[in-house]
């Protein structure tokens, strides 16, 4: 589903400037329809607010469009709190918990006149034990994780938007895996007030769309950032290629597919020099997952001190990991942060992105894993701007996506070159 | 109330090493008894959970100590989530509010063995509103804020231990103004999780103690970080003396306090310089102030869309000015923010700590306002790790406090200087 025929301006503006206006009920009761009629198999869904969004949806059809997103359901990832609709985290901890107020996120999206259509299923704590969601392309593959429910259901055409988040990988593997936009901003881009902490140096509010003009719209309105105009002219990007030392993880179907992509992107005009990035920055990949376990044993020290019969035993390790770790050796991984976080802005004076793999491959089979996330969590400690674009799919059939990536604060300039990159992708 | 007599062990120790133990039924019920002969005037306390508190004493008198706290009763600024104590923000909004959880940093002092006493008055949000809390030292006088109750509580020998928070400068001032130690630690040091957010990138948790030993003590099991010996030697500091642009803000009495400090610890063998701050460092006064209300209106989005009338007309105000606030002026801040750290972090090549001023004066007179935090939201924002020591009083007779700054990261190395220069201010 794309808006674009629902929205006919630009996403920094806030009235229409031409063409009919689609009715939100329309819309909404549309998304409700998709849901009841897929929600079964898939399972994107925890909380579905039908009646309350439609609702909703009849009052914003008789006001002014507040957005260029007036009207517009949205997914909700359920670790940001509701104060309408119960929020659990994937956890027996908080069966039925029902917060006080709303996430900042979700206020700022109904402030702009979005209907929130429900809460979409989340890893446990959005860190670890996956949720029952099946991949919309092949219901025998996970649909990534930990924003499992808001990937399938932007993937499947139930709502044209939903919000993540990601402390490792979980909204740019999900996103990829399910044949979406995903767009993890810069760190801080998104206020996080109501998400549920599990790293407070890594987690990072993003979204799920469909078109990137979409994301653009959405990101305006939850970040403030000014966003490019859909189709003003963008000269062609100078592009890093970056393998990585994991390269070798990957398998050979995302191997061709990125090599196709540099090459592709090369011949439309881009500069594409193909980088090593300096150890600093290569560190990262093992500094994230120290600092990711040693703040999520400190952020849920009250639910492993009271609760531990009801967490998954693979959070359970994964707590005990972080509560072994040293501040030492967590302080030491925060400054070789700090420091990687210059290099990669000296290297982005020659470059304007960095083209990179979303993932190791497609969607593995079964549910029991969400899948990899060591093509991410570099990027994540980083708070540089990611986004994945659907590109071709792989041997099982199921999709590939590139990872952009560009500069800390940059957002707009990276979903503009974005906006250059998408057509001339070898899938286009 | 110092614990040196009950705490005869150094900070990094679990076990007591000599001597008898002392009864935390006893303790405590000291401490319940000083709050029920005071709290009527002070208003420190907004809930006492005293039968709570004293049948955790008793369990905790049958076990093996757990920590160097064990059995402590600790003062809890009612910003920090508590699950069996109502949290209220100072807000309206939130009478009566429950919390499903507790903040990590209770978590953490009740895994240590620490006796949770009940929660301080703060603030409205911590931010806005003063409470009514009054100074021990002189009530018809504030005791600063936002964690007013905690200072208030701790300078009053109601508890030898409260957490805070700081913002601005709500644990640093209203030390100072109460006559007790306050110490920001770095910015991260101690976990989030669970406090009510009013700016992501300033809020840090922090805490009040009688004696920089127990500060030292309660700092290591919030943050894991390793912490000086008693008694160990230090040798003279290098110290920065630093007057700031802001000097013309303070008072005489103020000015004469810090210039026969620096003379002092001079005299002492500490190597004192008068330095200028370089302009980005000066820059943060202003950016922090931006940083803050733009943060916070976002962190607020909810209260401020559906609970306008129970907000005060300060936050509202402050509010729409972080509303009104461009992204683009917010992003600037921050950019100035991260370089001024780069030259913070150079400077100290060369210092081992900071001296200047924790507050323009005595508290002021009457309840109205918490006073100002001018000489503490540059140090927030650097996320740097700051100390107050009382040192003398004002014109009044309430007490005026120095403030130590240390390098990022390295709190026991200020904490260690602190030690050295506590007893050779001119008051001791």
């Amino acid at each position: 589903m794309s808006l674009a025929p629902f929205f006919l301006f630009s996403p920094n503006e806030k009235q229409p400037t031409q063409g009919p206006r689609v009715k939100s009920e329309k819309l909404v009761a549309a998304c409700l329809e998709r849901i009841a009629a897929r929600d079964g198999k898939l399972q994107a869904w925890v909380h579905v607010a039908a009646e309350a969004a439609l609702a909703q949806a009849r009052l914003l059809d008789r006001e002014p469009p507040r957005s260029a997103l007036h009207g517009v359901p949205v997914g909700i990832k359920d670790v940001f709190d509701t104060a309408d609709m119960p929020t659990s985290y994937n956890s027996g901890i908080y069966r039925g918990h029902q917060p006080r107020a709303d996430a900042a996120a979700v206020a700022l999206l109904r402030k702009a006149g979005c209907v929130i259509a429900g809460k979409t299923a989340t890893a446990e704590f959005a860190f670890n034990h996956p949720p029952a969601t099946r991949n919309p392309r092949n219901p025998a593959h996970t649909p990534g994780g930990s924003s499992s429910g808001s990937a399938a259901a932007v993937a499947d055409g139930m709502v044209p938007l939903a919000l993540g988040t990601q402390t490792g990988g979980s909204v740019i593997r999900p996103a990829a895996f399910c044949g979406v936009i995903g767009l993890k901003p810069s760190f801080g881009a998104i206020n996080r007030t109501g998400v549920k902490p599990v790293s407070d140096s890594l987690d990072t509010a993003g979204l799920f769309a469909q078109t990137l003009e979409d994301a653009a719209r959405a990101l305006h309105l939850l970040s403030g950032l000014a966003m490019p105009q859909p189709g003003a002219p963008v000269s062609a990007p100078r592009i890093a290629f970056a393998r990585t030392s994991r390269w070798d993880e990957a398998d050979r179907a995302s191997h061709a597919m990125l090599e196709s992509v540099a090459g592709k992107l090369a011949s439309a005009g881009a500069v594409v020099a193909e980088v090593s990035l300096p150890p600093a920055l290569e560190a990262l990949f093992e500094e994230q997952r120290h600092i990711m376990k040693y703040e999520a044993a400190r952020a849920l020290a009250w639910e492993y001190a009271n609760y531990r019969d009801l967490l998954s035993s693979g959070i359970l390790a994964r707590l005990e990991v972080g509560w072994a770790l040293p501040r030492e050796r967590y302080d030491l991984a925060q400054g070789i942060a700090r420091d990687a976080r210059l290099q990669f802005r000296d290297l982005m004076r020659s470059f304007d992105l960095v083209l990179t793999l979303a993932a190791p491959g497609e969607a593995p089979k079964g549910l029991a894993s969400t899948g990899d996330s060591i093509f991410n969590g570099l990027w994540t400690l980083l708070g540089v701007p990611c986004v994945t674009l659907p590109c071709g799919q792989g041997p099982a059939g199921l999709p590939l996506g590139v990872q952009l990536v560009g500069t800390f604060g940059a957002d707009a300039a990276l979903l503009a070159r974005a906006q250059w990159v998408a057509p001339r992708l070898p899938s286009a």
